[in-house]
């Protein structure tokens, strides 16, 4: 019976269910063993190539991921297994890093660290987050997290999502232009689709106010990297994801004036471990119960 | 009668109550006319060393100043005059900045700020603030700004104030070593006095745990700086308040493994300055009707 579990955490196979067949597999190397007897496979997290390892597992009944996205499982998932992602697990990873971005970017922490290196103590007043209208685009997990960070730092939130939802007062995408001239800084934090792509470019951009701050947790196609270049500096951007991806060396983005960029880290700090451990956990003893698994996608 | 009164900005004038003398010094050169007939004196942002006028205005029966501290006045108040000062008008600039300093030390960003300046795209899994424990030495009216804007980032905050208030939680400045083991962060923002230097000093380090994170935005002197060096980046450091101060260009804190430094620019953010003004009007109009002044420390 196709009863063997595979988990990327020792912690995982120490507090399985009793009797339940364990295996640690980092995702580094060779899993161990022949993998026909596979039933349960969680993806090793920052490993998500390794789901190549789900055609040897012709049994597999479920298969969890543990990253929002899962594109690339589907084309490899046998008919009949499940398919379980990571939603949730890297809303508190990515809305502080997001409203970090935002204090950065606000209290000129970047110039702070290179005139640090300059041993250079000149002082200015700079802008606050206090006082801003902030408009997150994509009111999903991650834009509810973002708001309840923000909201203490005086600021107003207005969100945006795919549909108006008005009794939670959502606003609609249809809504946006009539949005951007009057906040301070937009967040981005949709998925990538091809609704999203290039959902902020030069027309959009152009609506913002002078100095106006875009911060993009999102994916990188949902701004588009000519049209801010376009600007120079007079929109800012704050981004920890970028089109292209990994941003090359040569590439204009990394000395356009106003930008901020972090490599893609917002999801991924250590705050996401014990987290990840703990659903996986919780997954498996789900499973040996044969209660329902969270965080189904098929 | 000396009842003219001087403000730092021109709003002030034309909101001040109807039949006021008003006139506008922001701190440049000399003041319009005559001192003897001023009864009224805002001291101007940033230029506390003005206060060297209050010996030119004999008649004065109220001198504002906008900053929490106000030692300097002191001296030079004629007996009778009343003093306030601008407690809580920095509340919001400094609380946010003090987690800025916090999100920016446990997400690297001054890291990346220095990455991007060599185009080098280099990911790695950083610290989270989620998860944390945070110490507030100087829980007062800062500090409480401060708790309000942590607590939805999932942290635990631990409440040090001069004398224990064990009804609201607060602690007595007796208990720190006690509590410095599980701390992950500390975050100093109590004043400057004879009891606070040298607050943090070899032995207090000592006590933190590697890796640990102490924030400074109350006044240099609460951190021994060379305590500080002698860890040699066991224990981390974000600080925008420095022993000495400015530091001097060749001083070796700028080098110090895990230190960030800021220039003294926690208080003086653009939030400051509407509420500042805000203040200074209401101010006004209390005088003019005899109702009590706020913020009165002497
Ligand atoms: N930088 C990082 O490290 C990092 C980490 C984690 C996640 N992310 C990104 O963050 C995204 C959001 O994650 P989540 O967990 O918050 O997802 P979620 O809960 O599914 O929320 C997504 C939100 O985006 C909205 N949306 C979808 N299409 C849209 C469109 N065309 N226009 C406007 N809004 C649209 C959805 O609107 P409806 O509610 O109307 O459908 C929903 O509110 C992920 O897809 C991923 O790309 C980045
Ligand atoms: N970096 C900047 O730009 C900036 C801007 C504004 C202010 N500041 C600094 O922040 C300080 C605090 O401002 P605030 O408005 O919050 O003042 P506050 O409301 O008067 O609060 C001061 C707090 O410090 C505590 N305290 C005093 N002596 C102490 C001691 N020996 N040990 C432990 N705690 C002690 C007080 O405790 P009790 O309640 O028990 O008396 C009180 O809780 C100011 O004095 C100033 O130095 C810095």
């Amino acid at each position: 019976m196709a009863d063997r579990v595979l988990v990327p955490w020792r912690q995982n196979r120490d507090n399985a269910p009793h009797g339940m067949r364990v295996s640690v597999y980092d995702g580094e190397g060779d899993p161990p063993g022949d993998l026909s007897d596979v039933g349960f496979f969680v993806v090793p997290y920052g490993r998500n190539q390794r789901v190549d390892l789900i055609e040897r597992m012709p049994q597999v009944s479920v298969v969890q991921v543990l990253t929002a996205g899962y594109e690339r499982v589907l084309d490899v998932l046998p008919a009949g297994a499940t398919l379980c992602n990571g939603r949730g697990l890297h809303d508190a990873s990515t809305a502080e890093h997001a409203v970090g971005l935002m204090l950065a970017a606000q209290r000129d922490i970047p110039r702070w660290a290179l005139d640090q290196r300059a041993h250079s103590w000149d002082p200015y007043y700079t802008r606050s987050l206090a006082g801003t209208r902030v408009l997150v685009v994509g009111y999903g997990s991650i834009g509810a997290a973002i708001e309840e960070r923000l909201l203490p730092f005086e600021t107003e939130v207005v969100r945006v999502a795919r549909r108006a939802r008005p009794e939670s007062g959502v606003h609609g995408i249809g809504e946006l232009r009539g949005l951007l001239p009057d906040c301070d800084i937009v967040v981005l934090v949709a998925p990538h689709t091809s609704e999203t792509e290039g959902l902020i470019g030069a027309e959009e951009l152009a609506l913002l106010a002078d100095g106006a701050l875009v911060v993009n947790v999102g994916r990188g196609p949902l701004l588009d990297t000519s049209a801010l270049l376009a600007e120079k500096g007079r929109v800012r951007a704050a981004l920890d994801v970028t089109d292209p991806e990994p941003l090359p060396s040569d590439h204009p983005l990394w000395d356009a004036p106003g930008v901020y960029i972090t490599p893609h880290v917002a999801g991924g700090s250590q705050t996401f471990y014990p987290r990840a451990r703990a659903f996986v956990d919780a997954q498996l003893r789900r499973w040996a119960e044969g209660t329902p698994l969270r965080n189904v996608v098929r």
